[in-house]
């Protein structure tokens, strides 16, 4: 155990566990650890501050043991500018090079703090023009610069708040057995405190949002202007536009009977969509008078549809191409600070990974296993619902609008 | 292929696959048939009829494959009375003997027919003093005569409704892809109708009922008068009373912040109703003025409260011995019309088992192995809705209690 | 009720539902019928034959009523040439156009039967120079001339098999209470056989093949020659190559810790790859020297990976554009016979839209909603084996390999 | 904030996070807290100590943040013999009675320590003769004298063992993403090593043990001597025997088909016990020769069958009063130190509330939220594994008779 570093955390180490975490960590890699210093904050509101020398055996295990830890908000003790490497090609990395996470990141160039711009998991920081910018494996070219080890990194991982809110207090349940009816009017709290305060919410949905008849209450949602993105795939788009033209969603019927017209209902609403042109221009046409595409356009709240394997058509405005989908969607991203996921694994994962740990994240799902996955794939800060869209949806809708009434009347 | 019988089935044959399931079994359990007669119902409402010579190779094959049949309503051509034989000890019961489905049953006794009373499953018949009577094992006495092989026995297995109903359409769905709130303006209906037209509504509920705050939602329907009959365990009823008292769940408050005062809570409740000597002391001295125990007493709604090995307490009024609680919950079924089950598995097949397959049946839970489970346990009427009852329930009551009103208008 | 047409149906039609789903049909979509001529098949191998009027209030209802009858195999009686009309443009479908089923069809033309080719759910028919295509609606193209109504389209529903195999006996069982072990011997035997009838089988997998440690259970059973076509997502190959290369699949080792180098090793492995330029010259290089998508490459078994938007990287042999994907794997499916699909929704849903019905397919998923969906999805020939895949696929592959030994000293 | 008291803690205090828990709990509760001192362990075999001042604003707050507290291992600085108070009535308890957790935990009675006996949660402490015994509502009995307050009240919660095992690293993961072959091969090894070192092992079971066929696996366990109890229901019970006598689980046989005989052998297997008297009886006479009942009487494992209301029967060895089968339950689990819980909610949450929380825990089953509620419901200890027990459960009886070979030859 020849091998040392010091470093140091400042915060609420111990009620936001960071603390225990560090140590975790370092154990857990087979780590050793001497805490030199520790300062506890003696009342709620007061911060902690902690020196820790860590040992390891050699070399690469403990820059594992500090890549860890400086995810975790510790700094060396010693601060030097980070350490920059070239990539060799494009999409080609080097070795030990520092992988984001999702949380506030600033490193040390020049002798002064710059912060890591666009925050998001599971990217490479590369150094331009004294700009440090957060880019996935797909954007390196030949010639990044890119931070190497974790010298001159730190992060700042959010601290739980305290306040009793469905954030500070959920935090990350999963359990379908809770107050309902109570858990939508928080939620609707939150919703109509967010967009009073100038915050933008991203829906992010999956093709049961219309097959369970919940369509109507986020176009509602959308219409009284709590939505401010909406990421989908082709599924949810052609549904919605099926649901319009004919009544019915995969061929199912309002009533929730599966028998007329089966699947060609579907095939037909992107043909008279690819008739028009696009959705825009059959909206245009008045051939789609309502619905959750139709708000979308009606109240110019932006929109990405990004396509999949199993999409018939697809409708024209679907990015097929699933990597420039991808950057539409962190590009639409920018400035959200609310996402409210509903049935959808694919779209709920995929954004996940491409939110910072400040946004406020709700995952609402009838599968306990969507929300779990989203959080062991590393968007630990959803909070998760398991409930019934259909049902749950519909009461949000109206929950929310009656509070936004009497905030306006308020205000 | 030597042993032979002659069977004869009529009824809607081929449009509640009575058919197609009949020359399944005769196949799967390795026989031979030959179709003798068939006259198809040419137009919509006319009965089918066909005559099957069923062949197997020894006695026992024959009789398996008959005794399937028979639960298929065929009966032997050649009528004679059913068979009887003697059972040699209490809970012992005769090679052969005739096990029932929870469909209607006639046996033919002295030359005429009489209708099994008590129908439900995996029962024996007791034939005593000219009546035949559904048995459950644990009833069966020595000395017993009960019916033996399928001679005698006819079974009138329900036709599917045509009607476009909740439960002519959606037979045995699961799926949670349904528009739901549509499926609780026809269940409320259903409920409604049912009541008007002098039926009787079960409730079966589990714990999550008041765990997902539900519980004002169920109070409200039983206060309304739509619940005739509660089915449930000393959890529910300790969780609803711990909710009158301290305004907690399992020590879970309204909030779904699970901090004050922990499982005692529960103790408590349970300790206060054992100080009054019953929950309906408790009502009667005023400690209880509200929720699912409290209405159900007040509306003189009679409920049976059924032990499990995991309860605290249990409360008085449990029965904590499962033979006896068993028997209690067969008793007060008797002229159900309607079952609600909703959140547990353990008394939704429990429940089941004791139903006649006329009565409608609707299981109500977040977790689609429970309606799964149920339907594979023999309870093929039930129609499964995967959905949060936290959020259904109230929407479900509502929209009774408005439907209810407009129908007493009306009325 | 003035709307006529007479229809016939041949085959296995009690045994196989047909007759009782093409009434069933008829009244739920509020038509009526008169079954004119019945003749039924005596014995177990002798078919029957219906002859039917089916009668509509309107004529777009009895389109639709035929269109249904048309998928279960009723034919016109009178037989004139399927209709053609024209497309407007570009995936614009004219209206009544022939949304196929996954059964093999076929249409008159000419005065005489064609058979479709590439037999697909949810396509339309193209009629060009003599030969019938089933065309996906990206395909279409302006001019194309496709069948419309049911007149001259013939379908051939499989008729379920009799024989006591896993596919003729647990037909869509979802259930996870049945005899695992003594399932995948049935399982392993289907296989074999398979193989040794020169049969084609395709493997559909998503990541947890590798998460669960299950991944050199699948590269046996391709080196064994077992498997002649993988279909999965970038996610499956960076993973099994990050255990390759790392030991790890995103930074969780062989003994399930998360702890070592996180999700990095994910991105190194991507990294590596993309050095090379493909995963192909990766193996030629040396880099890797095992698992699955070496044993493909070595055993020249060909894969399609096809990008989703929760990909990193992605590696470059993944098909990013997914309508460019669906195409490849849609090439990529002819001859295939078996199609074992595996821990995952996304891609199995996507193939199932791909297959026609004559394949056997099974699903295996811990989750039985991924079950339920595929077959809700139209991929009803679908068995669901609700296990761990993780447990399940090793004892498979020695089972297989057992079999397959004793099978090769047999010949 | 007026009311006050001085709490002090020892131990693992960050790397178990007994001190973010107890911050935590003072926040949630409405507290405050001044931390007084703090001397942290320097290295990672050293406890820490702190010395925390809590203050509450009336005197029930303040109890309620001591309760919790004390739950997680604090005691009050100034020393004081635990408070008793009388009980007035059978079940009837004390306001502000003390409600145990399952740790091990001590009173200060007479100026001295005495540790509680029978650790179990949610009980109460009854103080007789100088003992004090953890002991559970129903058998309150009025006079007894009860524990109330935390004052003189010590908690020994476990802290988490850091070596590298099964139970140090998984800890409460439900995920089923996990390498399942080499978590059989831990468990396997943690199962061997446990009666090596002379632990005792209960096996607490569902039915679907029977239905997935790893019926025989459980019974090798058993002969092999590594269950040294059984705990299970009557269903588990008949479900074997039916096996054992007519090769059929339900009516399903061991390929897994649903066709022979239906239910009527399940109720002949319990006829054929009540002939013999019990199921001692019919092994000694002969009848049952193998299975997992067979093996527990052959190897004089002692077992316990609870009843349920779902039960038929039921057999004569099943206790049908909760109450009494919960207490022997509670008598059998004495000195038991590994439970193994499979494919039981119902059987796995009761003996999860009988249980200390050293014993070591595991969770088998395919339905995530058996898991998630037994854990919920308290077992804090428990380790979940997600998977499929029928080829889980044969894997590792394998792995356990080949370690277990060695182990013996190494001995």
């Amino acid at each position: 155990m020849n091998y040392i570093a010091d470093v140091e955390m400042d915060g609420h180490l111990i009620d936001s566990l960071i603390l225990t975490r560090a140590l975790d960590k370092i154990m857990d890699l087979g780590g050793e650890f001497e805490i030199r210093k520790f300062s506890i904050g003696k009342l709620k509101n007061e911060p902690s501050h902690v020196h820790i020398t860590v040992k390891g055996k050699d070399e690469p295990q403990l820059n594992q043991i500090l890549e860890e830890l400086n995810a975790l908000g510790a700094r060396l003790v010693d601060m030097e500018d980070a350490r920059l490497d070239v990539c060799a090609g494009d999409m080609v990395v080097p070795r030990g090079f520092y992988s984001t996470t999702n949380h506030p990141t600033f490193i040390r160039y020049g002798g002064s703090w710059i912060e890591v711009e666009g925050s998001r998991m599971d990217c490479l920081i590369v150094v331009k023009e004294g700009r440090a910018r957060c880019t996935p494996l797909h954007h390196i070219k030949r010639g990044d610069r890119v931070v190497v080890g974790t010298t001159g990194v730190k992060v700042v991982p959010p601290e739980r708040p305290r306040e009793r809110s469905l954030f500070g207090f959920m935090s990350n349940e999963v359990s379908s057995e809770r107050p309902s009816v109570e858990i939508v009017r928080q939620l609707a709290s939150e919703i109509v405190r967010t967009r009073q305060q100038g915050g933008r919410i991203a829906a992010i949905c999956g093709p049961a949002v219309v097959h369970t008849g919940a369509s109507s209450a986020l176009a509602q949602l959308i219409r009284d202007g709590y939505i401010h993105l909406l990421l989908a795939g082709n599924a949810l788009a052609a549904h919605d536009i099926e649901r319009q033209l004919f009544g019915t969603s995969l061929g199912m019927d309002c009533q929730g009977n599966v028998t007329l017209g089966g699947h060609r209902n579907h095939l037909y609403a992107i043909s008279e969509i690819m008739a028009s042109g696009s959705i825009q221009n059959a909206i245009r046409e008045g051939k789609i008078k309502a619905g959750i595409m139709y708000e979308c356009i009606a109240n110019e709240v932006p929109f990405v549809l990004a396509g999949s394997i199993r999409d018939d058509g697809p409708l024209p405005e679907v990015i097929t191409d699933t990597v420039k989908a991808k950057d539409a969607m962190a590009a639409s991203l920018k400035g959200v600070t609310m996402a409210l996921m509903m049935s959808t694994m694919l779209h709920s994962i995929a954004t996940g990974n491409l939110l910072p740990s400040s946004v406020k994240t709700i995952c609402i799902d009838i599968n306990p296993s969507t929300v779990t996955k989203l959080m062991d794939r590393g968007t630990a800060q959803a909070i998760g619902l398991v409930t019934d869209v259909g049902v749950f949806l519909p009461r949000l809708a109206d929950e929310v609008r009656k509070m936004g009434e009497k905030g306006d009347r308020n205000a």
